[in-house]
């Protein structure tokens, strides 16, 4: 048995999200069916974690295992002919038998792109959450910055079913960080792991930021005290995109 | 009455091209039907020309009339609002009774866009034709500077039902280059007109040139002897943008 690790990147639009669910499409679905074919059998693919219905994907990791000897690079383009062309097998390699794709990443990043020009274009329109209305940049910089560091995010994820209410959810944000690229509004994270909705919701609060509803000190006491607070508004999934996911070299 | 003359950019992928045609899906058709919902009549929408099944544009020009004295600002925000996200109006202006954007067009700019790395990223499968296979460049590059001038062009076009069979179709070609930019191939044309599917028809000529099947010599031979040659093969649509409508200032 070998262990192969894949880098997928998707447009979810037309997907409910990662994770396999009985008679919707979703992309670990649309995986597993095609590996299941090749091996002739079962195969459960695992990846790095779950992104929700409609976010995008640069580099999403998974890892499934496989008897087929077919060499990886032929694995690839198998499977790519297989896949709709809105999901992609970007790169396959076998890799270690102790490999597992949520639990040995180190770090993610998210990247959820704002379109600020009046009129959104076509080509664009699946990829950013068009928002041409007035927003204080600058302020909302700042709040994205407030991200950084270990806290506990439980006022910026949804509940999980497997959680106790008021648990400390804490996770590390090793970078944040807003800025203006021609038409765009870029927001970037990179953590050590993310919460359920986190970063729609750090987006939906950071859009309250811009329009003035709240203030980058609202975003400090939601971080002090998040038992206070609920999470939301979440921003649209189609801005949202995974970057990348990094594992120890 | 008014004459208003816009600037649309639209996705081309889901329609039948521009032109009206009953029962269909167009971009001509959508717009007409929102407009004359505004007018309360019918509302003629005029081109700058066809685009074929599938072909983009960045920015096509029209114009109508309207004796609605609603500001322009104000009515492009309106069929905005009303158009599906795949089209957009970018810009509209009052112009003069007499613009007619197809009979005073000076020039306009087409795009064809290839892309040539292994993987097609899931967010360009509309919008480029995907050709990962070995091209001589060089050779695309040197037929694609044989278009630039005044010629017979009839080897490149679709026949045209109001067409006499051997009628020289000659158009003026003032800037024809192919490039390399990251992992797309460029094909940029500018000219005086473009018959039905030419641009599409000089594209499957470069790619049979960088395949090594014909040489830039047989493209000289087809704008000598146009008579002697059947057009294409035509590249796909979906790689096409309609980049500009130039018109005198």
């Amino acid at each position: 048995m070998r262990r192969i690790r894949i880098t997928v990147s998707y447009d979810g639009t037309e997907y409910h999200g990662w994770q396999l669910q009985p008679g919707l499409a979703t992309i670990q679905g649309v995986l597993e069916q095609i590996l299941g074919g090749i091996e002739g059998r079962p195969v459960a693919v695992h990846g790095s974690g779950r992104t929700d219905a409609g976010v995008h994907a640069l580099a999403q990791a998974a890892a499934f295992d496989l008897t087929n000897p077919i060499p990886v690079t032929n694995l690839r383009k198998a499977v790519n002919r297989l896949l709709p062309p809105d999901i992609r097998i970007t790169s396959a390699e076998e890799t270690g038998p102790d490999f597992h794709p949520r639990f040995n990443a180190r770090a993610k990043t998210y990247e959820y792109r704002i379109f600020r020009g009046e009129v959104c274009p076509p080509f664009e329109r699946r990829y950013v959450y068009h928002h041409p209305y007035p927003l204080d940049e600058d302020a909302v910089a700042e709040a994205a910055g407030l991200f950084v560091g270990a806290h506990d995010f439980a006022a910026f994820a949804a509940a999980d079913q497997t959680d106790v209410p008021g648990t400390p959810r804490v996770r590390t944000v090793f970078s944040s960080a807003a800025w203006r690229d021609c038409d765009r509004l870029l927001f970037r994270i990179r953590g050590s792991g993310f919460l359920k909705h986190m970063v729609r919701n750090m987006t939906g609060l950071l859009l309250e930021v811009g329009k003035g509803n709240l203030s980058p000190d609202d975003v400090r006491e939601r971080l002090a005290t998040p038992a206070a607070f609920r999470p939301g508004p979440a921003a649209p999934a189609r801005g949202l995109f995974l970057i990348s996911v990094e594992y120890p070299s």
